[in-house]
């Protein structure tokens, strides 16, 4: 099941999304998909349709999720990506870092590269919505409290990432986080819309492919990240983890449209700007 | 004027301190302080009193604020700190870190050291509260961004901020962030109650003065302080600003108790209690 936030010109709202072919992951003008709405936040109640439906040409989709609390993210969780970055290997320990809520956009929204940074790369990454208030949660109870899986940007200030000590200002600033188009939810007794752990990862610049990799080379798996994040403290419904990007990271500049995508559950883009 | 957060047992509730001696900080069980009572939420609210008064003895004082967003701490804002860290001097780019809103406690709830810890410090610190969504905030109006001040203790694991290359686990953890025990607001036409340009920082473990120093010798101001970490991110109302710690932190153990203070607002404690 396919949950969008959503706005056609008020209040966001929810939506189950139907009619959207798996192969075809970026509704374009054209797509004959629509959203049965939902009432209230599916994060906080059980998905209720009010009836009304929405045609997807007609809605504008927003970040699926606003974390109450954190987007967290982890460093070099795919090997090549660790080499690339000059480093020996994957850290012993996750590295763990916070991008702030208000860095998360959603489709669209354009990437706003800010004064102080000269060199900005796209990071392609499956992210993981948490359901519920988890604290200390084992490897095995990770998938008790994942409500579903969505595609994250994580934008990086490479050059601020490369001489600050703390990666705050590299990963946190306003726009860093785009995050859509909508929440896989795996749902119980159903056959599962794509396998997380066995996926694509891809991001595009102006349409031209530029990072691709497999969910299946992490060094830590999703269930492993998630319990160890839960060490770390208590997530609440709505935080994010962020799973780490694959080999093949690059820079983006003003003018660019950059698009990340999970094969299973789909692809959004964000024009890029400068100040 | 002194505004706490506070509990008689059911909702938190806020309300203006009045009765509490500049000299006598911490209400003891004997305090004939109180509380007007106010209605709703003072950052997103003019005070209004509802003409309710609750004894201070009678209310839980909480957490004066979640910040809807993050609190922003600042590393090595005091150079006699910087150098009792083993670095030669404060850095030339402020070095910024998040605390999550999970990390923040209020008075006399116990800081819990997690499993992975063995060696836990206290950091007293003087901390801002952001009143109105900001973002590039000059350092001439920066006052007109801040509701007020606060007493925050940056607890923080000390081996692993040393292992670890980012402070996210160092700082971050569940009650990481004690904020007590009230905000101290700056009303316009009104005698400043305290000048927290040039205030003393304290910390005391059971009782005993460990840490003390003069916000005077900081190395940037909190105007800038603020002003730049407006520069990364948008500050959200409730969104709180650490501004560093003196030179002097050290341990803390399970079963003792940690008291920290900043004259002219007041001081809180907290027991200390290991998982």
């Amino acid at each position: 099941m396919r949950i969008a936030r959503f706005s056609t010109g008020d209040e966001p709202r929810y939506g189950i999304v139907q009619g959207v072919p798996d192969t075809e992951t970026t509704p374009s003008g054209d797509c004959d998909g629509h959203l049965l709405v939902l009432r209230g936040d599916p994060l906080f109640s059980l998905p209720e349709a009010t009836g009304e439906v929405v045609e997807l040409r007609d809605a504008r989709l927003l970040s699926p999720v606003i974390p109450r609390s954190k987007v967290v993210g982890v460093g070099s969780n795919y090997r090549e990506h660790a080499l690339e970055m000059g480093q020996p290997g994957p850290p012993e320990t996750p590295v763990v870092f916070l991008k702030p809520n208000t860095s998360v956009i959603g489709p669209d929204v354009p990437v706003v590269l800010p004064g102080w940074t000269s060199e900005v790369s796209y990071e392609a990454e499956l992210a993981v919505v948490v359901r519920t208030l988890a604290k200390d949660v084992s490897v095995q109870d990770v998938p008790d409290v994942v409500l579903g899986y969505t595609v994250a940007n994580d934008v990086t200030a490479r050059d601020c990432q490369r001489t600050e000590p703390q990666w705050v200002r590299a990963k946190g600033f306003d726009t860093s986080c785009p995050l859509g188009p909508w929440i896989e939810v795996p749902e119980p007794g159903r056959e599962p819309a794509f396998d997380p752990a066995d996926t694509v990862v891809r991001a595009r610049v102006d349409g031209v492919l530029v990072q691709e990799g497999r969910t299946r080379d992490m060094v830590r798996s999703i269930a492993e990240l998630v319990s160890y994040v839960s060490t770390v403290f208590t997530l609440l419904p709505g935080d994010v983890v962020l799973t780490g990007t694959p080999a093949g990271v690059g820079e983006i500049r003003a003018g660019q449209r950059v698009e990340v995508e999970v094969e299973g559950i789909g692809s959004f883009s964000n024009p890029v700007v400068r100040r």
